[in-house]
């Protein structure tokens, strides 16, 4: 079974079936139990003890996130104006509870498309929100635009025992991490591990294996966790990409992971499917 | 190891570092062995042997696919107005040979994409072609897009040694497949998995295991094939989506594989990943 990262689970009943329906859309809003998200400087808002705040619905919001139950649970599109503080959010996942996850990453990944797709890209004109705020519409031309989800791939390298893991400029100090990257069009999953493992690290590799997948709502990814295996460990670092790669063996991940001060990394952070990508790693080598 | 679905492999190098330098693409262009791919009712044009047909370059196309060892590989922008016939595409894919299959689809994908995104989803200003084809700019608001590949979720439900396959309407007569769906934002892949089988056929499932991927370029889809154990088969139908679900034998499988006559369906062409994950089924099951 593949382990489970952080914005993993089931999240709400989605009630797909439902977007299609306006009129049973607005049923929901008037419903007693219905609720909307609540947001604060461009994300879900959490209470104290790190679950999502709902509010009292008023009118009927745009987004219709999905049941609860029998609860509907619904948002407005937060405030485009917000300028979104990535950092900020980061923070919020360290308060953020497990089961309260799927929901946020559902929110706000749905939310960051919104912010960014107000127009028709077939033909320029205003587009508006459709299906419970599940695709939007073209007045003008009748495109109908889905929200995206970009797959990413990102993966461990392994060459005799030894795991590659690099540093973006944007870490934290001493942060490493698994190396990842889009998939283009035209490419499956293991051609891209191939091409991003070759493109920043100048290494090749063989019998990529899928591990786990997560959404990941920055601004709005599928991230693709797998692990390959190198041919060679000679690097050629892509500079314009990693300040840094190195191979790490199996007692330096666990120190790292352990968060021990003579560690010779700061592992990622339990939100990040790389970190659940070390522990199963690890774990598989008991 | 994974199988390999049509349109997987290398294909061309696409030497994404070239791609943000124009100078560099500019003399790639003018290279000796530089071509374009021709294009015929917006599809790649074949030879009658099924490669891809490449002609001699007027001025710098818009796209640069990558290299072929060191022969740079072009193609202009094919006519937006020419309507897209879905069904010749397909009948072209009977011809295609499968290591040129891989090229076909990057271009028809990342064709695909520009046809539908003249415009900024951000501001509705037009774009333009950036880094080779690979991206558009907005002169206006600056954002830059990337050209999309949607993640698909496909799957082969089993229950007690037989598999779940469906009919869409727009199939050919007899024609059975694995069921797929949009992987949504905040969904893991086997989280689509669960919410697509739920949805069409009222089943629940559990051991979720990914067996390949393969690009689609009709538009532009990463197809994402699976693997899931049902919990019962007890099955309800969602006609809105689906003209009929059914169980089927490995015998009857194998038999429609072989193409007999007396098979109980049609199976899907080889070109399909649907294809693919049957035969790696029955394969497993030797």
């Amino acid at each position: 079974m593949p382990p489970d990262p952080f914005f993993a689970g089931p999240g709400l009943d989605r009630a797909d079936h439902l977007r299609a329906n306006p009129a049973a859309i607005s049923a929901l809003a008037a419903h007693a139990e219905a609720r909307a998200l609540a947001w604060d400087n461009g994300a879900p808002a959490l209470d104290p003890d790190g679950r999502l705040a709902w509010q009292a619905i008023e009118g009927e919001p745009e987004l219709f996130l999905g049941l609860d139950r029998d609860a509907p649970r619904f948002s407005a599109l937060p405030d485009g104006a917000v300028p979104i503080d990535a950092r900020a959010h980061f923070t919020l996942l360290t308060m953020l509870r497990t089961d309260e996850a799927p929901t946020f990453a559902a929110a706000l990944s749905l939310a960051n498309w919104h912010r960014r797709h107000g127009f028709c890209s077939v033909c320029g004109t205003g587009t508006a929100p459709n299906r419970g705020g599940w695709s939007r519409a073209c007045p003008s031309c009748g495109a109908e635009h889905y929200p995206r989800a970009d797959p990413v791939v990102i993966m461990l390298a392994e060459h005799d025992g030894r795991l590659l893991l690099g540093r973006q400029p944007h870490y934290p100090p001493g942060r490493y991490s698994a190396l990842a990257g889009f998939v283009e069009p035209g490419e499956t999953i293991e051609a891209a591990v191939a091409r991003e493992l070759f493109e920043e690290a100048g290494i090749e590799v063989r019998d990529t294996r899928y591990i786990a997948s997560q959404p990941w709502p920055f601004p709005s990814s599928l991230m693709i966790g797998t692990h390959a295996t190198a041919i060679g460990d000679s690097l050629t670092i892509d500079h314009n990409e990693l300040d840094d790669a190195r191979w790490f063996t199996r007692d330096e991940v666990l120190s790292a992971l352990a968060g021990e001060s003579a560690a010779p990394f700061q592992a990622p952070p339990h939100s990040a499917i790389a970190r659940t990508l070390l522990e199963h790693w690890v774990d598989g080598l008991k």
